[in-house]
């Protein structure tokens, strides 16, 4: 039984039954029926739909200490029925995370990807990944509920990639329908900076804030923000698009740290920025003078978006994170010199995994808005 | 009877009642039970209690062309039943508009006062605005249901300004409980381009847009923003105050307007402005050049909001809406350099009762919510 056989008359009591049991604690018959308010009749049958359809198991009866009789029998959420996938397409690497329908990881696996790699090129790398990650937790296509991917740029609700400056070649590309071609389920594809904004809301240093402005720095700057608790994505998805204010210098800020890279001597510029910051901490004086220039710009990229919307909270995510220990004052100095309010600043503890988990999460809220609410 | 009188059980039912007739179409009965879901009998004693409180009154029977029989009686909503006092409390005048439940305007005053005038100055004028804007209705405060004020700078939501530039005698007064001394009714205040953003929705250029970035322009610039149509405070109230990135010169914008205005020879900063935009029209290559630089960092400015929120819509308002036909054109190409996706821009046509008429609609949402949902 699918849930679309489930029948309309039926839906509201199920979805109501299935969102008693949704936060892992096993319940009793007598426990849902006050919990939803419906009959024990009417909780009986939702419960066997739920059942059939896989979500919902009847474990062990309840331990009653001191009660005499037939202990109560339990019933379960089943985390595990379907899986949701989460894919990261970034410049450098493809990461993929699956997860059951609570978001507990299953599998995960990265993929290295050349900058320079075509669009078709880095679509087929996605689909290995997919096909990796599947194996690694032992499932198939057909187990997926919801799958979500971020990308740079900007892209539109139906999945299409508008503008991006940093995979020039995806640009136009409709990638939202090239993953349902690979994928039985639905798709939905966003801007990575978002997704991690998602992600730290989720999971991260945002968890219980709802006004939040996410910034995604490595060599590349992108932002994201939360709005009453809401990705906030903008009329035509170009919300956080700092970088066209050219004065504020925000889509450079990365070349001091990264100027003295010469692709002839091959080193990525990841490594060389994690070089810079470690002359930094180190007291180079060049580095620690490169990593300020680098806040100075970073910050004032940041101030206005602060200044726009008066978040709560301002979270520093990417690799430019793994630097907090050098970067977090001159970041925090600069916002209070600009701002009017200077807001709380906090770095991001997901690593390279936020854009991932948030792509998760997307899916995740999927499955609760068009499955769970039948 | 008051509403605080009506029994909590009956609450819910006069609510809704109230509510089908909220859109001022008479209704019979028979209308409003269909209406409501209520039986018969319910809506009569709904209706009662509403008749009890002066805000529902039974009118002249419906005309029923060809029906026999004696015809129903129609109810109606009374929307002068009460009233509600918007304030604009600005740096050159101050502007009172009374408007009935539904925001028809009563009465309506200006007071001058000027610039320099101190805190208590300033509220001595705001309560001569009150009582001269109550008689004009013939009115007193007894009739008074809620009132909101706009004023410059950032405001708690309690009513304290926390800061303002343009009122520095202003910042760290209780403006709120100052009101509430003389207004027997619930009190909001406001920063100012914040209301004039909602009376920009409520009935400007912004109706059905929900995501606005307003900017308020004269001598001094403001901006409010309204996303997912409700609107956007910050978390410390803070939002749009875009002013504090100096490098963007949206502070000193209107500089150009009025920098040959000498104290000495007693002209207005307004005038002046007017002035320049005047002479722009007649040809002339020096306000024209004027004009150009003033909407070359009032667009810079309206830039960073618009990058960061993407919005749907850019109103400008206040005093240089007035020179539209001179600062459009100016405004929207500077715009069109600098943003990724640039937004439909429209001029005000709310004139200088916009921060008011915003006071207005505040007051009636308080009714709305807090008296009106019983």
């Amino acid at each position: 039984m699918t849930i679309d056989e489930v029948s309309p008359f039926e839906r509201p009591n199920v979805a109501v039954t299935l969102s008693s049991l949704r936060d892992a604690t096993p319940r009793t018959l007598t426990e849902l029926t006050h919990s939803t308010g419906l009959s024990r009749p009417t909780v009986e049958d939702a419960l066997a739909r739920l059942i059939e359809l896989g979500v919902v198991e009847d474990g062990a009866p309840a331990a009653r200490a001191g009660k005499v009789g037939r202990p109560a029998r339990l019933y379960r959420f089943r985390p595990e029925a379907g899986a949701v996938l989460g894919l990261d397409i970034g410049e450098h690497r493809i990461v993929a995370l699956l997860a059951n329908l609570t978001g507990a990881t299953l599998a995960r696996v990265s993929v290295p990807v050349a900058a320079a790699a075509s669009g078709d090129e880095r679509l087929a790398l996605v689909r290995t990944a997919i096909r990796k990650v599947l194996a690694g937790a032992d499932r198939d296509r057909s187990h997926l509920w919801a799958a979500a991917a971020g990308t740079s740029g900007i892209v539109d609700p139906d999945g299409r990639v508008v503008l991006s400056h940093v995979l020039p070649d995806w640009t136009g590309r409709h990638l939202g329908s090239q993953l349902r071609r690979s994928l039985p389920c639905p798709v939905r594809v966003e801007n990575d900076a978002n997704l991690a904004a998602v992600a730290e809301h989720w999971r991260g240093v945002a968890v219980g804030v709802d006004d939040v402005v996410y910034v995604h720095a490595s060599h590349r700057l992108g932002a994201g923000m939360l709005i009453g608790g809401r990705l906030h994505r903008g009329f035509g998805g170009a919300a956080g698009e700092v970088g066209g204010l050219r004065m504020l210098h925000w889509d450079e800020a990365a070349r001091y740290l990264t100027h003295q890279v010469h692709n002839a001597d091959g080193e990525d510029r990841d490594d060389a920025a994690e070089r810079v910051f470690a002359a930094a901490r180190a007291g180079d004086p060049a580095a620690i003078e490169a990593v300020e220039e680098f806040a100075h710009d970073l910050a004032s990229g940041i101030a206005a978006m602060v200044l726009t919307v008066d978040p709560e909270l301002v979270v520093v995510g990417g690799r430019v994170a793994r630097a907090a220990d050098v970067i977090s004052d001159p970041v925090e100095r600069r916002l209070r010199a600009l701002c009017v309010r200077p807001p709380r600043v906090a770095v991001s503890i997901l690593d390279d995994e936020a854009v991932a988990l948030g792509a998760v999460r997307a899916a995740i809220s999927y499955v609760e808005e068009h499955i769970f609410r039948l």
